[in-house]
């Protein structure tokens, strides 16, 4: 026969367990599309908010973006010799991570900005995916575009197949995200939020050209999320996704509009199938992703999600290709 | 009957008169969206950027923006005494435009800054909300909402019905904008690009808030555009409308991508139906929209297409509602 009954809809979400925080994603998403519903949004105002780095993919054991850093400042050594005497340059030329992490936020910010200055926004695009096609994961040697959470994968497809309009809203850099963030998550590079550096238009040789300068235009991080979001996006979202500290006001700003909203975290409690760490919850610390103890009573306090690596998700990786 | 046979599609663009500026639209996007043509662009490519003041809606006899302004500036003045003897304040409360106009540049920002900032964004835009459901347009006398151009109009919506995203990147400031552009140009605020003055995110009383700061973010102007329209599209249009001197950069960076390309500029040469204006042509200069002759000698080497509003629109502005 042609015909044949309608079978029950696929789960949306196969890589998480079912639960209390599964849960949470299906009733809101039911609550917000069903017209018949108090807590109905219309298409255009269902706007999701994602963090990258340790919420969409892995962060560890560096931020993927300090991992491309290190690997242009040690491609362009043989041009700049005085780097081999001069911190925190050298540090990453001998391989000396402990001195680099003593270098402080300033110093990675030095480093950022002498890797990722000083060409076109083209040129850098092309930098940025000649990497990505080359860089393996230390740990798992995948390609650092396999190193998205596949249950955060879903979570987007879900989303967007109710029409919300998913965006990136993280402390890395927008070009650095945009080369790749449509192939590895279905977002396009107009709703790629994230820090900048400042560029310039000139018109070289007949052609004109955006140079990216050697200074810092934009930290998107903790109260420059919200700054942000307006900046870009004009709307509130009505779901909002992070793993840190660097998350709360994105989180906050999302909770105060009215009606039904959506507030999740990463917690990362899975050693085994990723990492653990904190320090909430008696974690050990790390230099990328600090999910403070507050932040974990914030959450309980105000009914945000906490989502358990461990207890909550099925699968972490997708499968290889 | 229930079926009748097919009709000749509706011309999509009513209010241009046939000719050859009307053409180089419909032509290019023939081209740009049928799958067997060379310059075949995906959808999500389809970028087109419009210029606000002067190529979607009237800019005289001053920016709009300016009008709302003043308009503040009379309305806050029992608060600030101070202002009855300082300038430029003084001339805006004096109507005394000649003294304002001398104020130059500096003396407008200090005006646009006073009257935009020390308030939250959503107190911003219900003021904007409560000016534009009052104020109207001294020679027309219609609501400024009104005073857009029917034929862009139709152009919007036709680039719209092709599939295209359609941007606004104006001067004008950004908050100032968004909480119309939805209801006059069908454009979302998510893609409304602009000036901004800086904000600030603040928990005041327990509420998350975004203060407006007295103090400018990003000029959105000349090399100004392509800035920001990488910073917040991260794509280069296929299709770019301007009408000033402030636009060249905007069109400039548009003709540079690969493929077809549309670039327009509409021209103020309809005296009895809107403004006239140049210096382009012999006009007489504005205040407002500057059209350099040597814009104009740019377009024609590139060609770039001029649109004279006396030549090629039927209409200027939609019927009265
Ligand atoms: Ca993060
Ligand atoms: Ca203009």
């Amino acid at each position: 026969v042609l015909f044949t009954t309608p079978t029950q809809a696929a789960d949306p979400l196969p890589s998480w367990k079912d639960g209390k925080t599964k849960a949470s994603i299906i009733t809101f998403v039911k609550a917000v599309t069903d017209k018949q519903s108090a807590d109905f949004v219309a298409p255009a105002e269902r706007i999701a908010t994602f963090d990258n780095d340790g919420t969409l993919w892995t962060e560890q054991p560096m931020y993927t973006q300090l991992s491309f850093a290190l690997d242009r400042i040690t491609q362009m050594a043989p041009q700049h010799p005085d780097w081999a005497s001069k911190q925190p340059f050298k540090a990453v030329l001998d391989k000396d991570m402990k001195t680099l992490a003593a270098s402080g936020e300033k110093g990675l910010l030095e480093l950022v900005v002498a890797s990722h200055s000083g060409m076109s926004t083209e040129s850098f695009e092309a930098i940025v995916l000649d990497w990505f096609s080359q860089a393996r994961h230390p740990r798992f040697k995948r390609p650092y575009t396999e190193m998205a959470y596949q249950p955060m994968l879903e979570l987007l497809a879900f989303l967007r197949a109710n029409e919300f309009k998913t965006y990136i809203v993280s402390g890395g850099g927008v070009e650095f995200m945009r080369p790749i963030t449509e192939s590895v998550y279905g977002v396009p590079p107009e709703q790629v939020v994230g820090s900048s550096i400042k560029t310039q238009y000139e018109v070289q040789d007949g052609k004109p050209t955006l140079v990216r300068l050697g200074e810092i235009g934009f930290i998107n991080d903790k109260t420059g999320k919200p700054v942000a979001i307006n900046d870009h996006i004009g709307r509130r979202p009505i779901a909002a996704f992070g793993n840190s500290d660097g998350d709360q006001q994105m989180l906050e700003w999302t909770a105060a509009g009215d009606g039904a909203r959506l507030m999740m975290l990463v917690f990362h409690d899975d050693k085994d199938r990723e990492y653990a760490y904190g320090p909430a919850g008696g974690q050990p610390e790390s230099s990328s992703g600090h999910f403070s103890q507050e932040l974990m009573d914030k959450a309980k306090k105000n009914n945000w999600n906490v989502i358990s690596m461990k207890n909550d998700w099925k699968k972490v990786f997708p499968d290889k290709k």
